[in-house]
Formats: structure tokens, sequence, C-alpha cells
């Protein structure tokens, strides 16, 4: 497995100046529609778990929900998805959450998990940490037991990696782009 | 297997008068948070092609992203995003579809499949279909091989089924509710 990060890194396209510019983008598509990259990822990103009793895979939405389909499926366990407020149909606890500019709100359905289930939680991409830091809170309020926090690639040089380390959830990643 | 629709149907909450009065609302996420019923749904729509090539799952924004992210990995295949207009970074082919009043835009990435390429669609639900017609219309542009279209749900009288089946595309659905 040691060329995994490898083989993952040459799957991922990078974009200049988007969405703006001075950014890199880092575009997972190209990695989700390589079967064997796709496949791999998936598989790395939940074998630590296949012998643990892992109740939900919570997927921050969008392309959360892609990795995480997958993870559930390949756990046993049940999706939860942690979806832009006004998206979910009954009734929901509610958090606002950083973005660059502002802030916005992020919903779960209060009956998506029980106290004390164990969840992990899952997007493509660790950034600032704003989203994830949000879903955290979602996810405890509900009583939920935080087994870890998985994405594929970290950005680390933005802190979110350390910002969940710092409310004590374990966090997962498969690539890092250093410098970003 | 002969209990599965009923299994999924009693996953599957209905939400009377949303999102408005008159609207029963068939809501997916009580069954994708039941490992079980998730499980099963997942291998139903894909074990007919699991001895077949395919090359791509192509799931709809956003709940489609969630069973195609698990039918992907399940049959090691890659996976396409569907996505609304202006959400994919790099350069995309977009089709105008309609939605109950008035059209939207959706959009998948030029390089996300291939000619010839063997596809199946997803969404968790067909209802108008028009949506999936969009898809459909993005996947034959770029000339893939729709294999076909799959949806856990399907409201028969809304006629989204027979649509796609007078484009050619072959459809499989695991629930009905008719007198929608």
């Amino acid at each position: 497995m040691s060329n995994l990060t490898d083989e993952l890194e040459a799957s991922i396209r990078t974009i200049k100046d988007y969405p703006k510019p001075g950014i890199l983008f880092r575009d997972i598509t190209t990695l989700l529609g390589q079967p064997r990259a796709f496949r791999r990822a998936v598989d790395e990103l939940v074998h630590p778990y296949a012998g643990q009793q892992i109740s939900k895979i919570a997927g921050i939405e969008a392309r959360g929900f892609i990795l995480g389909g997958a993870m559930a499926h390949q756990l046993s366990a049940g999706f939860v998805p942690i979806r832009k407020k006004g998206k979910l149909p009954h009734e929901t606890v509610r958090v606002a959450y950083s973005l660059e500019y502002g802030v916005d709100e992020m919903e779960m359905h209060k009956d998506a998990v029980k106290e004390g289930e164990s969840v992990i939680l899952v997007d493509d991409l660790i950034a600032t940490g704003g989203t994830a830091e949000g879903a955290v809170k979602l996810l405890r309020q509900m009583g939920a037991n935080i087994v870890a926090a998985c994405f594929v690639i970290d950005l680390p040089d933005l802190g979110g990696r350390r910002k969940l380390e710092d409310l004590g959830v374990q966090v997962r990643t498969l690539i890092e782009y250093p410098g970003h």
C-alpha cells in the first residue's frame, strides 16, 4: 500500500485559479471517475473500522455523499446526510458554520442518529474545517460517538485537522497538500 | 427476496404536505439510515450488472450521489457526478431540464465519460423524469452507452419511467407508489 498516496495524488486534477485567482483547486472528480483509485480510496478509508461496530456514516453534502455512500455499504452501516439548510424534509437540528466570507447553516435530521451510536464523519477535503466542525456539533448534539472524521484530502496549512483534533475528534486523511 | 419491496417500503418515511399542501413526500433518508435496508437496496440495484463491464455510475445530485457511490464501489466502476450548474470546476456539457415551474440547468464534466463507455444512471426517485431525461442527454452527448437508469422509487403516474423508456433507456426501480 506504500504507493497508494502516489496513485491517489496522480488521479486528482489540480485546477489553477479556480474558483478565483491564486487558488489551486483540488478536483477529486477525476479520482472518483477512476474505478481503481475510487475503490482504493474507499477501502483505505474504511479498513481500520471493519472490525468495529460502526452504526452510521455521516456524509457532508455533496461530495461527502459519494464517499459516504460507498463507505456505509462497505461497513454495513447506515448513511446520514448532513445538508445545507432547507433541504431535509423532517425535523432537523441546525448549526451555523463559517465560510470564507460570512456564515451559512447546515442541518441533520433529529432522528438520524441516536444517543451513543458510533458514527464516522466523511467529506472529500478538509481545509479550514468550518464545515466539518459544524457537522461534529450536529452529531454531538444528538449524542453521537464520533469514532473518526475521514477526508481524502487534507490542506494542513489551513488548520482544519488541528481544529477537529482540538475538539477531540480523530482525523483520518489520505493525501496532504502542504503549502496551500 | 420476495419481501424486499415490503422491507424497503417500510423503511421509507412519508411526509404529508411537504414541500407544499397536497404532496406526499417520500423521504428516503430513513431507508439510507437503516444498514440492512440500505445494503439490500444497493445490492438489488447492482446485481443484474455484476457480470457486465460497467465503466461508470452516473449519479444525479444530491441523493443519487449516495446510492451511486455505493453502486460504483460495489461494481468496481468509476463515479460520475451530474450536478446543478456552476458546481463543477472543469469544462462541462450543460443541458436545460424541466422543473415543476420553469427550467434549470445541469452539468457534467466533458471528460467524465468517453465514447462507448457503459454507464448506469442512478437517482433516488423518478417522478416526471425531467431530471433523468436531462442526465440521459448529457451522457449521450458524450457518447455514453446507457445500460440502465436505476431508481429506488418510481411514481408511475407522473410518467417519468415511460419518458425514459421512450428514449430507449432501460429503467430499473425497486418500489412503486401508484396514485401519486
